[in-house]
């Protein structure tokens, strides 16, 4: 296992210290680092909530911050947050509008937020992503899985929060955004958790895993390596047909990175998407690139697509300033 | 190979293609591809142009824009621009106060951009940045190499230029930018450059690449692979001996991974550093984490620590809104 790492066991502490210690303006952790959560809150704003294992870096800590999340709860790598550490961030960032929950459909989060809302007393709604089109169950969930899109489910409803929209709006808007956002990936290499210490799953030098879930959990198939004009068709082609966007929304794309793909990788997949998106005549209004949600250093990438309703753009486009994703005024 | 590819031939075109599309607002592609520059240009600006091999992505397209740089040019993977292409960003961006260039300290681009400075009309000035404290020389560089600290070099220059100071001024804040940058990186993988096919280096599953160069070209020694805290231990011992911070210096510390680290280590290298620097008492004032100048997808990373004068640190907290580095206002 090839990681700059002390101990599996002291891996997350030492790197949630580090995360706050190199944006102590923008975020503090909270008491035996249960969550993150913002610098300041706004009063009057519903709180929003995220979390799940980590290994994803950077959701969700890196999505905190004005216009986006307000706290998040990271459990061991790849494990659920417990109930107590979502408890404690909801607690933390209710300023009394309530608190809005966005979980990835996995049944431990899912489970574990579903415990946390019954035990606090704060108003709680919850948006459980599932933007995954791989597979319909896996072995961590019942269900599409959540993956990527919940990153633009997460920046819309950030944005919708501050302009100071009440919970049961945001929870309307947010399984709005997770309805009309679709996602698949595919893996070139496993990636290996600390404490297991040896890859997740085998894979040969000419093959790739198609479907593909963040954790390096199987997708579709195992198939041999292709082009990548080939696996850009494969994954927009079955994103398209489950999305079925109506004829000129604006769609935004988002190329993500599993954590060990470069940038140069990723924008050729942003060029072969777009080629077959033009080919189509998808209009894609936004682009987003990089290595937002993440498997460790696993080498791959996904395609969203999230069909805007035009109310959305300027959601998406709203200031936004956290520690990954900063733009606008 | 394990990439997302279509063949080595166009990967290149096709990833800056997929930049251009993704980031239409902000850049132009300039003819043939020779360069990328800024979609608007600031009229009585000095313009910045860099450039260099691909492979280093974000470096430096993602750093064009208000803030930053002008235009940068891209040779081939690992290769550096011809001087037509440096040319042509020259004639691009200078609106008539004459341009700065910032070069990485290789033999090929020292040697490229002075041929393009000769060859243009227009007044130049170059800065060569040379942080790297690893090794003294190296294959591909006479002096030491220029690596992750370019980007402090480049960010401070582009907030300078955009107050309007001329060109020697630029040029001699500049120098004395690179002067106070010290760089030293580790590999733990190879990376591999596509139209080989095969990795620039071999390495043992328990060894690392101590004080390695952003192409996978060697460093001081290869090692057996150590706990993140040895490692923090040698790259910022070795930086801080080199740099030697007046006591008391606002310092800026940039955790910079190679292509292939995910965050999550790169955030734990923060804190690894950071107790170090604190045990030095020396005082980080700015942070900076991600994989900004990177080896394709090589898993490692590089600890860069800046010296910064009290009149800098407005300059690194001016605005930016590039591709990849945004924030301020």
């Amino acid at each position: 296992m090839k990681k700059f790492i002390n101990t599996p066991a002291t891996l997350l502490e030492d790197s949630l210290d580090g995360f706050a210690r190199a944006h102590a303006g923008l975020v503090r952790l909270g008491e035996e680092r249960r969550f993150i959560a913002r610098a300041a809150l706004s009063p009057g704003k519903v709180g929003l909530v995220s979390g799940g294992g980590s290994g994803h870096e950077p959701m969700h800590a890196g999505f905190i911050g004005h216009g986006m999340l307000d706290a998040a709860c990271p459990g061991q790598v790849f494990t659920s947050p417990t109930p107590d550490q979502i408890v404690a961030a909801i607690e933390a960032v209710d300023t009394g509008a309530g608190v809005l929950l966005v979980v990835k459909n996995y049944e431990g989060d899912v489970m574990n937020f579903e415990m946390a809302a019954e035990i606090t007393g704060s108003p709680i709604a919850t948006v459980v992503t599932d933007d995954d089109v791989a597979v319909e169950a896996s072995t961590w969930s019942t269900g599409r899985r959540g993956v990527a899109g919940t990153l633009v489910v997460e920046k819309i409803l950030g944005a919708a929060a501050e302009q100071g929209r009440p919970l049961a709006a945001l929870k309307e808007l947010g399984d709005a955004v997770n309805r009309r956002t679709r996602s698949m990936g595919v893996a070139l290499t496993s990636c290996t958790v600390p404490a297991a210490g040896t890859p997740t799953f085998q894979i040969g030098e000419d093959e790739m895993e198609m479907g593909v879930g963040i954790h390096g959990e199987p997708g579709r198939r195992r198939v041999k390596l292709a082009s990548a004009d080939a696996i850009a068709e494969e994954l927009v082609e079955t994103v398209l047909k489950d999305l079925d966007p109506a004829p000129g929304a604006p769609c935004l794309l988002l190329v993500n990175g599993f954590g060990g793909t470069p940038m140069i990788e990723l924008y050729l997949m942003v060029q072969a998407a777009g080629r077959i998106l033009d080919r189509h005549g998808v209009k894609v209004a936004r682009y987003l690139t990089g290595n937002y949600v993440t498997s460790l250093e696993m080498a791959g990438c996904s395609i969203s697509l999230a069909a805007l309703d035009e109310e959305w753009l300027p959601l998406w486009d709203a200031p936004v300033e956290t520690a990954t994703l900063r733009w606008g005024r």
